[in-house]
């Protein structure tokens, strides 16, 4: 495959636009139809530990969670902000798969209009590409910094 | 118009880090002759009200709005850093123009050296190329995640 | 130099995520074989002011510099994550060397799982192109927002 290094960033870009956007079904069409979702405290990923906060396997199941935290949010009600950093492009696999990382950190503001930090981590996902040219994501992993996320449900990441 | 999505890249690091380094009037020249500067709760504009906490129609207006900028941070000592996520291509106009988008955060240090949190929101911005090559913003439009940001007026964003 | 600004993204985006995965090894191989590593408040340096936080003068220093911090994280257990904003050329120097300038955000985790803002700040490079390709740090200058920066010593920057 060749890379077009700004298609990544284009990814990117968009992933975190249309999650703050709350356009959650625009976001889902960023994934391949045969995909991995997981949220994981960064700790239990580097020890090998298999305990995910979020796991969906396959796009009807997290196309069932996105539902589910849509209802989650109508009684917590806030916004978020995906400020994501430069990505890289870790390694391209023999079946022309690509490996890549960005760091992130999401803020939440709520119905009193406060703005917290919420959440830092780093996105570690494989892309493959639609038709030769666009890029999908197969697996998102979502590595999160800490074990100890308050409300975790109610914030896609 | 032929998009160098470098281009957009460049405009907003440039964007973020005249206003850190207080370069207001290099700040200036990255806006059309003719502009507009608004910055309003992401809520407001949502909601389609139209109530901006800053809007400069044209180049002088804003001209006038950074001087007065500059005389209110002679009793507001602190220092900004803007991190600007990635920008990303929403829409290319008819007329050529570009509908553009970045989500950033801004933290200010104050003079006792604590660093904090300041704002955080998108970048919806419409550019235009200038003698076909470099982008200029025609409109800066930035919504802000609260209508709750303590002392606005101190900081350009 | 024919500069590729591709190359300037993948560079910050790998300095992050090498520091903020522990491999320094690997972080240390994006300096040219020359090189300096200067930490110092953003104020010292626009006054002039030549105290430095940390002043490293070649690789070997920075490599000392390197293992004292890894054995001083042994006692302060916690992680990083550098969120870099979009990075830019200032200019290009007649020696072909190039000036670039990046923002940042680190935020750090500890034990208890809490993740807190640790610094803001700017990346002041110089960079070289090592065999007329791949681009190295000749000088790296990590402006600090703030001169209070706690337990500065654990954490690269």
């Amino acid at each position: 495959m060749t890379i077009d290094p700004l298609a990544l960033v284009a990814l990117f870009a968009e992933y975190g636009a249309l999650l703050d956007a709350g356009r959650y079904d625009d976001w889902l069409t960023l994934f391949a139809a045969e995909c991995r979702y997981t949220i994981m405290p960064r700790e239990n990923y580097e020890r090998g530990l298999p305990a995910a906060l979020i796991f969906c396997d396959g796009r009807a199941m997290l196309e069932d969670r996105v539902q589910a935290l849509r209802e989650a949010n109508k009684y917590n009600i806030h916004s978020d902000r995906h400020v994501i950093g430069l990505p890289r492009i870790v390694a391209e696999r023999a079946d022309g798969a690509l490996s890549v990382e960005a760091p992130f950190a999401v803020f939440q503001t709520d119905q009193e209009g406060e703005t917290r930090l919420f959440a830092t981590g780093l996105y570690r996902n494989r892309l493959t590409a639609r038709g030769g040219s666009e890029l999908r994501i197969a697996e998102a992993l979502v590595l999160l910094d800490t074990a100890a996320v308050p409300t975790l449900l109610a914030t896609p990441l």
